[in-house]
């Protein structure tokens, strides 16, 4: 940020909140998304999906933050590499309008980035705290005056409809969450095919309502572990091959891989809590509270996207 | 925000939030101040409070909410005069480093700003609310990443030291407040008196945990009511007169009248919650929160900041 001088008068901004709009048509009214994304691993087909992205780039904002880990200087160096590329030599319809790269400053609990170390259910309230906080941290320093939508979207998603921001926004839901999934070769069928992956958008079921009321205050409910059945309806098992890929879902958990939010739910307050909130935690404790400042969370269980399969 | 020409790329920036210090020195260490302040009225003498303000100004923004009522557009009128005067014409050293303003999109749920409707219970939990979503609003929409502290201001707020920064920084805490009184003319003793004014600054009691066990999850408890004691040891009352100014006690519940908050307590996700937080609401809710998040708020007693007398 430049110096003022002494001749010019320091800027004074004022916005009028009723003027920053969210709408179903956000590209006709030209509304400015931030598009913010967690990044412990930099993953090239995500950047290329994101270059495919046919929202106008001129109003997208890019958010990173990435730990301050030997891993995570690895990925800030090959993202900044992709960046300089396609800012400074892409075509201009590539190039976003600004860019914001933060490193945390605390260190992540777990050294591990593996999957199978980082879905461990001990390992998960400890990691999904330094999650929230990193996606707080991310969330309160981009989050401006004059964004109309937050994007939510993980590094290792590496497919998406290029009208992802379109589709999504045409819902005009204050937070919507596609269908997550991970596509794998099958040995046995030798054929390519895809699984359900996020696990976290969710409704609610009596079973998990008793499970929560009987456990301490700090406590937190998990989803998609053996040990901890929840039978919580969720939407990764909802999706039919061939139907309507409008068709919405009210949601009371949602995950963090890929999520459209109106930023004037951020606004009202609504955060990725790092402690327990009503027994949940991170994108699932913001879905709740969501609800409690009055935004019901939706999802679209045949609108996907797909994770990285390592 | 001007529009990107195709000939220069679009701006990439990078903090590592390591940098960003918050310091017991911070005008040493060249820290960045976002005072924030929500602004039902205008008046001249918190301005001139402003400017008397010793912190070098080309350090501080000044970030501003104000509702869409008529009495909020004659402040926001009132309030672009005056910074005009300081920002264009005022001598240099005057001038803020930026500043934004913003108004308020959602109705409030209290035409009426009189003091006495403002403080009767049944009108408290809808008020604070409006008041925790303004906040909110102000906080995510102005909070960059390279503010240390946000220092929180009410506009009613007539009368600080004006080393008022240097000296909370100094503690170096997470959260402190000073103790906000106001002045008045006692007609018996014919004297200017002072008497305390803001209750939210509390420590916690057994009587107050005992009341919240009880009542619902959505129910809120308030201080400074008579229909409802509490026993909490409220800041307000601890102050001795010419005892140490930095006498220091930990609190449970903070108001906003005046607060000091490192910026990271903020960037972890602590808000302000318009809705029942283990019963507790806005900036006393705040104050559970932040320490949910491992900060400890303080109060500093003897350290006055005088709220206008209506
Ligand atoms: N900033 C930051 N990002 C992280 C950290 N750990 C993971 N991420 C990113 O956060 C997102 C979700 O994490 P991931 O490990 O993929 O979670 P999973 O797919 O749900 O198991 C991904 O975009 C990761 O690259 C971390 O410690 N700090
Ligand atoms: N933006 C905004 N500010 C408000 C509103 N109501 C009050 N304020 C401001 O918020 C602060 C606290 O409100 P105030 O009425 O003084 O509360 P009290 O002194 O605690 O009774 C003051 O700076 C007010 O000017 C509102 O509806 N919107
Ligand atoms: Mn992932
Ligand atoms: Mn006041």
């Amino acid at each position: 940020i430049p110096g003022l001088s002494e001749s010019r008068p320091p800027p004074v901004i004022r916005y009028n909140m009723n003027n920053i709009t969210a709408t179903a048509d956000p590209e006709g009214n030209r509304e400015n998304i931030l598009l913010l994304t967690p990044m412990a691993r930099f993953y090239p087909e995500y950047w290329a999906n994101l270059l495919r992205l046919t929202y106008p780039h001129e109003l997208i904002t890019l958010g990173f933050i990435l730990p301050k880990t030997k891993e995570g200087n690895e990925a800030t160096a090959a993202l900044q590499k992709q960046i300089a590329k396609t800012q400074r030599h892409g075509p201009a319809r590539d190039r976003f309008r600004s860019i914001v790269i933060l490193r945390q400053d605390d260190e992540p609990a777990l050294a591990s980035q593996d999957e199978g170390e980082r879905h461990k259910l001990a390992n998960q309230k400890a990691r999904r705290a330094v999650m929230a906080r990193a996606r707080n941290a991310l969330l309160f320093t981009t989050l401006g005056p004059d964004a109309s939508w937050v994007l939510w979207l993980d590094a290792d998603i590496v497919e998406t409809p290029p009208s992802l921001i379109q589709d999504l926004a045409g819902h005009d839901r204050a937070v919507l969450a596609p269908n997550c999934f991970q596509r794998y070769y099958d040995e046995e069928t030798r054929r390519a095919e895809e699984r359900p992956y996020d696990f976290n958008n969710w409704q609610d079921s009596e079973v998990a309502q008793k499970l929560a009321g009987a456990m301490g205050r700090d406590d937190i409910l998990l989803e998609g572990y053996r040990e901890m059945p929840t039978y919580r309806a969720l939407m990764a098992y909802m999706a039919q091959e061939g139907k309507d890929e409008k068709f919405e879902v009210p949601l009371d958990g949602v995950g963090g891989t890929a999520l459209l939010v109106k930023a004037d739910v951020h606004r009202d307050g609504a955060m990725f809590p790092p402690f327990a909130f009503y027994n949940l935690i991170e994108t699932e404790g913001f879905a709740k509270m969501a609800k409690r400042l009055g935004w019901q969370p939706y999802g679209l269980p045949n609108y996907k996207v797909y994770h990285y399969n390592e």
